[in-house]
């Protein structure tokens, strides 16, 4: 059985780990959808696919996971939601089981696959929107994600980035 | 002569068929290009294209509106506005006048086409963004609409669809 | 029950209708889907979307078919095939049953939705590739057409125009 | 030396005008890069690329800027802000040198062009952004570009166009 | 009097020089359009919308013509042929009047503009899609092009890139 | 050190995997790119990026290959060939050296990237298109690929799907 489990992962935090494991003791084999994939460089987006899906891996492997059993891909936006399901089929390996708490996404998926309500893990604590606005502020960030991923962002000089396009979409950027 | 009516239609109301209904008193044939077809499942464009034109069908069958004398047709959107007139032209029959009230639409149309000014019917009453509204807090919207409409959306249940779309849009969906 | 008719109709011929009609004899309301919506112009595609659709509307009105139980809608490309069944969903009314005699169509569609085979009626005559080869030769293409269709391609002068984009094509276009 | 100068010029205003002539006193072309250029008919894009083009060509012909060292080129946008520099440069004459005081900006390119820091003049005074409005609420913005966009912008009754656009995007557009 | 001349200007040759000197005999001003603007490295276009401009400004400047008279501004495709005029018009500065020999050309732009019939200088000569393949087996077809496109496709080496590209589509790419 | 394989893999035959293994003799990490992502159920791109993955990941598994020191990882294609280099680098990990023997791919990354010249293992035997030449024709074309994609292709009923394929362009598909 594979389990699927779709996010952004700007970035890839503690709960979005804790699942992927959870997911993989209940199943053969894990896909991780990087969605948004064309997106970079944006305050919701700052990190491109490619740094993401290498965060994620290097955070499974740092998690003594078996990468054998896991599918990291990058999945870019389909405008036309009603298509999503098959959007999502055509870029992954056959998925038998979405792993979501999200009643969106079981709303789109759940007449064409099972869909398997999950808790987020820590919800207020693990979000990676908060994780965005702790790494501008210079707050303790990383405390809430896989030592893996803070060295890659470290690495990437990624806080710097994030801060100078967050000015730069808050100053009037226009002249 | 031929008369266009554009909308979004999310949902068609008795605003709107009230207008189509005069267009039809006016002109041998109604067009009814409903616009940004290819959205759906979002907060401002609940209903996919296919709905939209189901409901507009059985609105004006429900109407004794002959609808041999009417065209239904899904528009996709063109961000480049200059394009507009023949980006419409381009998917529907051709069109000899064009109804709206909206200077917008004039302004982008009226070197092109004939635009004739029509004013809303009750515009605060018959208001699509406000009937969604009523959707989402369980008030009296179906009266708002032809039966056939509010039959239709609650065939496919609408309503509950619209609510989850709101929840997830304003709560973070990232986790 | 919803039965639906796929094609290009470039131009919509006797075959077309006979099948058109037939679905009609089986089902309650048929929908047209006029497919590669977005081309017009070209040999393959000389009408417009809005074109087609004119001449499919006029010639069912002339068979006497009940405009009331059809849906005509235009649909543009998608360039992932394997979204292909959703890609329809989204813009046509829900449809229970596929009218083709094409194994690829059968392929792509046969998981998402009942498809029924059918044979082309007499496919070498009624053809519509076939039909614009004779438009260009100035042989006799008006019998294998509604008499509909033929007035109004001739409304339009569209026999002048697959000439001139023929020409285009085949003559050196580049300078 | 080639210099690039790059803005979405809604509309080119003196800030903008300094800037390109002191390129000019520094390098032997200047490229004007249009940004944004499939947009137009919007609050923040209300002229379309060509209307741009015209106007800073008219500016710099008026300035006796020689024409014969720029270059004006449209550029529409890539979503994908990674691709950026390779985008520009598919559309654009080789540059050697991109002037910007943007630090997000500099942040894409500098990896793969040299860019020179340069300190708009006046900001608080030539800002496009509060051009827009000043021209919505009839203030004199005409002394902030040049005389050549002033006319050009009455030519085109680009005020009007532009409070037409102001008000739909904040009236009700739907009904 | 503004008039264009469109074309992908692969290579620009003399041709396409001659006519442009003499539509500036006419009209006040000259807008050269370059089609297919995001297409390079293809054997149908191997320069760069960037290194087309670069070229046909660098000839008509060795010719002595005025460019503050003229605008060269790249057009990106658009797929729906029926928009192509109002595409055009979005882009460009506003034109009086199309200088074409193409009856393609001719038909989608009657319509809504003046064109006026060219007959191309030498043809069989001045003839993009020639040059390119005499440029791929090493004939003399610099004589056919300015002297200032000859100089910069030695710059750019576009004669081996040409070559390359040349094989790569012929030869089975695919492994 | 981190190296590049781009391919179509239609499908993943012994040539690739051997490519695969030399690459992982030389390098600390492999990025295998599926160029062409958003194609499918086409004579050229029979398979899904989805299921391209699969293949090429239990291809690598019964190799015996270390999968924690690869990605597999799907591209779509863009269209504007200049831009490619940055295409690539916002969707994969950062790559170091890219392995191909083609000229042309070379041509278009060398100025961005190392690029190492490789020699197709037996080019006549290993080719992919010659592949799908054998699947239509019944030939024995298992030998050619790795086990685990042989019985991949024949799980997914995959030679079945390519002759429907096949017939489907060969025949007059419009009727």
């Amino acid at each position: 059985m594979r389990g699927l489990l779709i996010g952004r992962f700007q970035p890839f935090h503690n709960g979005h780990l804790m699942l992927a494991k959870s997911i993989l003791d209940e199943c053969d084999e894990l896909i991780v959808a990087v969605a948004s994939a064309q997106f970079n460089y944006l305050v919701k987006d700052p990190f491109t696919a490619g740094e993401r899906i290498e965060m994620i891996h290097e955070a499974l492997k740092e998690a003594l996971v078996d990468i054998s059993r896991c599918y990291i891909i990058p999945i870019i936006n389909d405008e036309n939601n009603t298509r999503w399901f098959l959007h999502l089929s055509s870029y992954l390996p056959k998925f038998d089981i979405v792993y979501s708490g999200n009643e969106y996404v079981k709303m789109l998926l759940k007449d064409h696959t099972k869909v398997k309500d999950v808790k987020p893990f820590s919800r207020d604590k693990f979000n990676a929107s908060k994780i965005r606005e702790m790494m501008i502020n210079d707050q303790n960030w990383k405390v809430l994600v896989p030592n893996a991923v803070a060295n890659f962002i470290e690495r990437i000089d990624g806080v710097n980035r994030l801060k100078i396009i967050a000015r730069s979409e808050s100053m009037p950027q226009e002249w």
